[in-house]
């Protein structure tokens, strides 16, 4: 079992003095992962502000990202009692990749106070009983232990469900718990819900991914759901929730993108 | 009936060479409302970026803004073919008080395509059945035409709903038309939804407000529908739905709050 700081995902997304490498294999069809990326520039980000959690963050992805060295230029526009803002571009070797704009805190010291839950989490089948992304799936799933709910992935033998949405289990393939870090990785890592509707799945281009963490999660697997309400002028947004083992909500995300280009 | 480019809305939001105004009369209890703010960096972005419309854009709230001069810095990130990505602070005398990241186009250039659509506008009685928000409420409800559903006002008089949902209609008091850039003040423009919770109403200070403008909205009071699902940690998530008369969704929208202090 992986831990934190010693793990693929940890490897991947280090950054040495702002600088870094885009890790082969975190790739969907030879383009980094959006949420791969955000997570390394949230990390670097993080570092810069001395805090240790993203609180609320958003990428723009300009370009996208291949295997290499990149560096992320981070820039503190304000440091509060609760929370840090921050601003970061993440540059390869063609020219800026992402931009991110994130607040930063200490969700341990958020704990508690009223609660409110409409909503719970996705109705899910155990693991085994999942559908497994590995053979033939992006390059990505290799990093990670995904476990799509079976009617979701009919997609790909060209069933779709006819309803856009996706879900499943999150874990990583080497074991590393999932931290809040990983969170801003996880809330774009399920086949887009967009898939089980009826086009030509292909690349979704994430124009924005905005990732809300709002717990640490406790150990084990998370379960995840992805739906897409709208689709509209060549445009979509994804909606996402991510469940920790004990039934709390630990991330909120939507993304904006574009219809896949097959 | 105010035009676009000759309202209360359009001198509120000017900006020249960068230098602007926060106008009194558009804020609650004293702080300017943070979608006025959010649409007052997003004209400037625009503008510098040479893109008509706001598609997706992100602010960061760090100090409250109060009326007196403002300076937009706007910087051009990446200007592609379909959208240009511009990331901008807004300055008070004070120091900085919104920081905002973006991506800026033309919404008629993306028009037609697939469409799906899960969801309808907010059931609404007409505007003259619903709840004026004026006499007694926040200043900025003179310069709008808010009237929200009878049984979203409840918190008014001691008596929420229990359910975190507000909707009503949107207009400007002078009768300007909402075009994309007044979708960000839309999408911040009502009571906060957790009002109707069992929480004594205060303010609700944002963190972190993203707008997706989906289409240009048609003529017509606009149907907005705002949720809170997830109160957590002292930390609540909002979700704006916006449509036109034509029941298009123009917008969406997702905030993240802090829990009301008294």
């Amino acid at each position: 079992m992986a831990t934190i700081g010693e793990s693929e995902f940890d490897r991947a997304t280090r950054l040495i003095d702002g600088v870094g490498q885009i890790v082969d294999g975190w790739d969907v069809g030879g383009n980094a992962n959006g949420g791969y990326l955000l997570a390394m520039a949230a990390r670097g980000m993080a570092a810069e502000a001395g805090r240790p959690h993203p609180i609320t963050v958003t990428g723009h992805y300009l370009a996208p990202g291949r295997p290499g060295p990149v560096t992320l230029d981070a820039e503190v526009v304000r440091a509060g009692r609760r929370f840090a803002t921050v601003r970061a571009t993440l540059q390869g070797a063609g020219g800026a990749i992402l931009e991110v704009l994130g607040s930063f805190g200490d969700l341990d010291g958020l704990r508690g106070g009223f609660s409110h839950v409409h909503g719970s989490p996705p109705p899910l089948d155990p693991p085994a009983s999942c559908v497994e992304l590995a053979a033939g799936a992006p390059a990505l799933m290799s990093k990670l232990d995904v476990r799509v709910r079976p009617g979701d992935v009919g997609f790909g033998v060209g069933r779709p469900s006819g309803v856009a949405e996706v879900a499943g289990w999150f874990g990583f393939a080497d074991g590393r718990p999932v931290d809040p870090l990983a969170l801003l990785l996880v809330s774009d890592a399920m086949p887009p819900a967009v898939f089980n509707l009826d086009l030509r799945p292909g690349w979704v281009p994430t124009v924005e991914l905005t990732v809300h963490v709002r717990a640490v999660p406790a150990p084990g697997p998370l379960r995840c759901v992805f739906r897409t309400r709208f689709v509209q002028h060549g445009c979509l947004e994804e909606d996402g929730e991510v469940w920790d083992s004990t039934g709390e909500l630990v991330a909120q995300s939507r993304q904006l993108g574009l219809l896949p280009r097959g």
